[in-house]
Formats: structure tokens, sequence, C-alpha cells
């Protein structure tokens, strides 16, 4: 399997989020994304390419010009200010404000185009998730010109940015953006199938009033765990979309049996609606020494994700989201690969 | 004019607030009202009593049962996981998010009554802002019972708290709860003229479909300016309430003839309304001094404010709102009061 992966993720280095009431380091680190690719290349797992330049094009098909606009300049304004250290929002539009009036002061904007404070910009962060919405666009013209699977090593991650508001480590939707240039290169129906910890709350609102792209979640259930205001198991599309979205969301300390019950059942589901191609959301903070996660995945786990995956029999793009043990992250995510790569 | 002052104010000493990408000490502090009290004290205004106890249910008629709940039990919460600092939120519900399913945990919790992460909840907070209600309610008895007017040294604020959400150092909205106290009591028509610099975006909001409640800002452009998602010129209340809201927006750099005219405008629409009862939020953030404002109006300028409100002839009642150059607050605060008194 080919892996898509930039340098340029470097560029994108946080010194703190803020949670639960303190700033601390960030978990979204770049040494995760060095390290996936340690293990790529010590399994062998096959030719690690470089991406491919797509431009705003793609992009501009998942999130608003406006989000775009902001998420490019937002250093400068940040920065005209004065300020050094890393650009998080303080203030948010919530029930009862006007949700819908962009603002023009900085700490405005960054809260009007975001749900948390915990995903820091910084002088490179645009550079960095530009480049990590072409190493998934890259990956996935891999799969569209033949290939069984792509790994597209991304980070950022992308998951939970929705349309026009960045949110938990994410800016560009990595995963919708290629599954929309799937769709706009040519595939009837394409599944997104994301297995992060964490439910993917941007892709969910992406595509949530639409049947072309089935967005399938396991994850913590949200009642008790971050992102907290998506992903309950009620949320099933909405207008031609209706049945489109499935969500799984599970309880602190499910273990491997019990998750690989739900991806049993949304497997199934997926190879009802038939895609041709599959997205897969690859979190591996399902592990059990993940330091923000509460499920209890183990290392060979992930084996039989990437079998269960296989099965699927659609061509497979592999899109990297989160995971926080760091130094467990490669054996973690390239197991899903292999394990996806052993079984015919 | 009675003054009425609670010690337990003293019970909420937030240590930090996010503001701007940092932790900063708190502008909301102690001192601001202890700094007020004591230029009470040297201008002799009149008698400073201690609060009555009205219980909940004066509460409950402007906030909701689940949000009280909330603010009672959420230091509570914080500590039992063994968390020794300031309760803080760090993600919201926004838009295409799901904004009613009140969550379990408390850091969502947390974002789910707030707006933003600028208003620390501490070990004492229930007790100061239940406290800070009392002073309100029984300054609005004392005009109730005849007084001309009325000051209560409300500390914490309350002009940004919502029906359920708190921001802005606000927790609990005083001027709202004493406004619908008194039209409960029997007052036909009430008028909240808010001067803070800031706008009152929970007054507002708690009485935008209402017509029994004319709700009049002066503040600072929210387009550039916290709280940014309320204010705006054109929101003028919904439904019964159309026309019972005004906005008076304005730009960084106001100097206080500009203000005047608008406070001169304000006042002509409250004498049009005719209420029986005026509550004034007062605010002396619009002071040049003030660290985190950006208006310029002079301490001996209060002092033609004061006389102004006085012009309108109603029983007024004035609720202390916020103001952060702390060494000029009394003198400023005092100053609306004595033109008040000064004016026949």
């Amino acid at each position: 399997m080919i892996t898509v992966y930039s340098e340029l993720h470097k560029l994108h280095h946080g010194r703190g989020e803020w949670m639960a009431g303190q700033l601390v380091p960030v978990f979204e680190m770049p040494r995760r994304a060095e390290i996936i690719l340690s293990r790529v290349q010590e399994v062998r797992l096959g030719e690690v390419i470089g991406p491919q330049e797509f431009g705003l094009d793609p992009i501009l098909r998942v999130h608003s010009p406006n989000y775009v606009r902001f998420l490019q300049t937002a250093w400068a304004e940040w920065s005209k200010l004065g300020r050094t250290h890393d650009a998080l929002p303080y203030a948010w539009p919530v029930r009862r404000m006007n949700q819908g009036l962009e603002p023009q002061q900085i700490d405005a904007r960054l809260g009007f185009f975001s749900f948390d404070a915990a995903s820091p910009i910084t002088p490179g962060t645009w550079t960095a998730v530009a480049s990590s919405a072409n190493v998934a666009l890259t990956a996935a013209e891999q799969v569209r010109g033949g290939s069984r699977a792509a790994f597209a090593l991304c980070r950022p991650p992308g998951h939970h940015a929705a349309q026009d508001y960045m949110g938990g480590y994410c800016f560009l939707n990595n995963a919708a953006i290629a599954a929309q240039y799937l769709r706009d290169q040519g595939a009837e129906r394409v599944a997104i199938l994301d297995v992060d910890y964490h439910h993917g709350n941007g892709t969910q609102a992406i595509f949530y009033p639409r049947a072309d792209v089935l967005v399938v979640n396991l994850h913590a259930d949200p009642r008790v765990e971050y992102p907290y205001f998506l992903g309950h198991a009620d949320e099933r599309g909405e207008g031609a979309g209706e049945g489109y979205t499935l969500n799984y969301p599970m309880p602190w300390g499910t273990e491997f049996p019990a998750w690989m019950e739900r991806l049993e059942h949304a497997c199934r589901q997926i190879q009802a609606y038939g895609p041709e191609v599959l997205v897969v959301s690859l979190g591996v903070d399902t592990f059990r020494g993940d330091p923000i996660s509460q499920f209890r995945l183990e290392s060979p786990d992930y084996l039989r994700v990437g079998e269960r995956i296989a099965r699927l029999g659609r061509p497979t793009l592999f899109v990297m989201e989160g995971g926080y043990a760091v130094e467990e992250i490669g054996l973690n995510a390239v197991n899903v690969l292999q394990g996806f790569e052993d079984t015919a």
C-alpha cells in the first residue's frame, strides 16, 4: 500500500491547548506523524510518496470560502496585534446569539470559526493543513487510479472540522475533502467509516443532508466525551440524507469485543449501501494507553480491524485522524493497514 | 440613596480568566466592590444595608431550573475529579451541533451553560452570585417601597448571563431578576437602561420576545468588541417584543459627547415608553482608563450621566455591572449616583 506523506505538517506545532481549565502542552504534536512514518518504513508497507498540489478548488467543495479565508489570514490578523503566542479563541456564538454574522475582530473570528479552544493556530498552520488536504487528495487519486488501498498520513487531522469551523485539532476535513473529490471524479456512492475514539462531528455535519456519502461513526458517547454536542445514536441524517448517517456511541471502558460487535454491524450497513469507494477515518485513540481516551483496544486488535475492513472488498482510502499514545501510534495505525493488506 | 451590599461577594474570587489565548489574572476581582463601597461611605451617599434573603423563586422567574442546578453543583462536580483550579469550559455547542441536549460530564456542562471561558467558577461562586441577586432584589424592594432610587452594589455582575448560560464574569442576571421581580410585584412596565461598555447580551436575550420590559443598550459595536455575537443595531426584539429592544452600538474610541448623544436618544425612547420603574445596569468600563475597553469617558462625565437619568423622573434602581479600572471605579460609579441625587 502506498503512503502519502508531507514534511510540511511540522510547520503546525502548537505550544498549548486549553483543556479542562488549564493551558496544557498539545497532545496533537508533529512526533505523531513521524512515528507513524517510521513504522510504515520499518514494516515495508510500501512506497512513501509526497503529495501533489490540488489548489483550493477541492477544499472549497467542502469548506466555505469565508472559513478558508479565515484560516489563511488568522495568524496574520493575530500577530498584527503584537501577539506571538498561539492563537486560540475564548468566546463563542451559542444559542440565542447571532450565529450567522461573521465578525471583524480576530478574537471574535476565532470564536465564530471554531467550537473549542484546543486547536491552536500558529504561523505555519495554513501551510500545514493545506498540505494535509493535498496528502488526502493524492492518496484518493491512488485509489481512483486502481490501487486497492492507499494511506494518507495526514497531519493535522480533519474529522472534527465542519464546513466553517475548526476544533479538536482539526482545521480542514481531509477525509471529507477526499470523499467529495472522489464523488466529483465520478464515484456514485462513497462511504466514510470513522473509527476514531472521538465522534467525527465535522464529517457528519458536512454530509448530514446527503445520501451520496454514507457517514458511519464508532465513538465514545458524546454525553460524557468530547466533542460532546454531536454523535448521539438518534442523529441519522436529515432530508434526503435521512438514514445515511449512522452513529454507534459507546460507553467509557469499552473493550475490543464490544467495539468489534459495533464494527461488524457498521460494516454490514456499509455492505448494504454498496459504496464504490470506502474512506476510513483512521484514529487509534481507541487504544488502552491513550492519554485522553477511555476505550481499551490493544495493539493486536488493530490487525483485526484492518482485516474486517478488507473483507468489505472496496477500494479503500485510509486517512489518518487521532491517536495520542505517541510511542504506540505507529504500531497501532500500521497494524490496521497490515491487517488490511494481509487479507485477500 | 440607600446602598445594598453583601460581604459574600468575596467568596467569588477567580484566579484566572481565559482571554485572547492566555490565562490571565481576573479583571473582575473583589477589590472592585470594596473600592465602590469605600467611595459610597466617603461621600456619604446614604445608608448601607445588607441584603434580605429572597430564595430561589425570583431567580427561577428568569433562569432555567437546570441552569440554576448547574451553578449550584458545578464546583462539586469539578472537584470530584480531583481538580482544584478554577472551573472553566473549553468546548461549546455552536451551529450545526445539538444545542438543546444537556450533557452529563462537567466539562461539557460548563460549555453547554456558557458562551466564553472568562468566567471562572470557584468553591464560593454559587454563594456569592445568589447573594448578589439578593442585593439587587433588596434594592428593588427599596424602590418599590417608595424610595426615589437605590443602589444595588452587586458583585459578581449579571448583564451577560442569559436564561441558561453564564459568560463575561456574569452568572445570574441581577438586573433582569430585579426587573422581573418588580413586574411580578405589580409594575406594568419596566425599562432597563444598560450603560456598561459591553452589550448586555443576557438581559437582551431574556426579554427579547416581551413588550413589558424595554431593554436599551449603549455599548461598543459587537462586530469588534466582546460579547461579539449580540448587540447589533438591527436587533430590535421579536414577536410581541418587536421594538422593545434598542441597541446603540458605538465604535472604539467613542468620546463623551458622541456617547451622550446616544444616551439622550435612548432617554427619549424610555420617556415615550413610560416605565413605572427604571433599572440601570451601571457599568463604568466606558471610562478612558479601563484596561479592557475602548471608550473615552472621563470621571466628571459620570455626573452628567446621573443627571440625565434623574431627569427621566422615574423610580430608579441602579445595579452595578462592569468597570475594571479598579482604583477609579468608586469615583466613576458613585459620580453617576451623585449626579442623580443632585438633580431634582
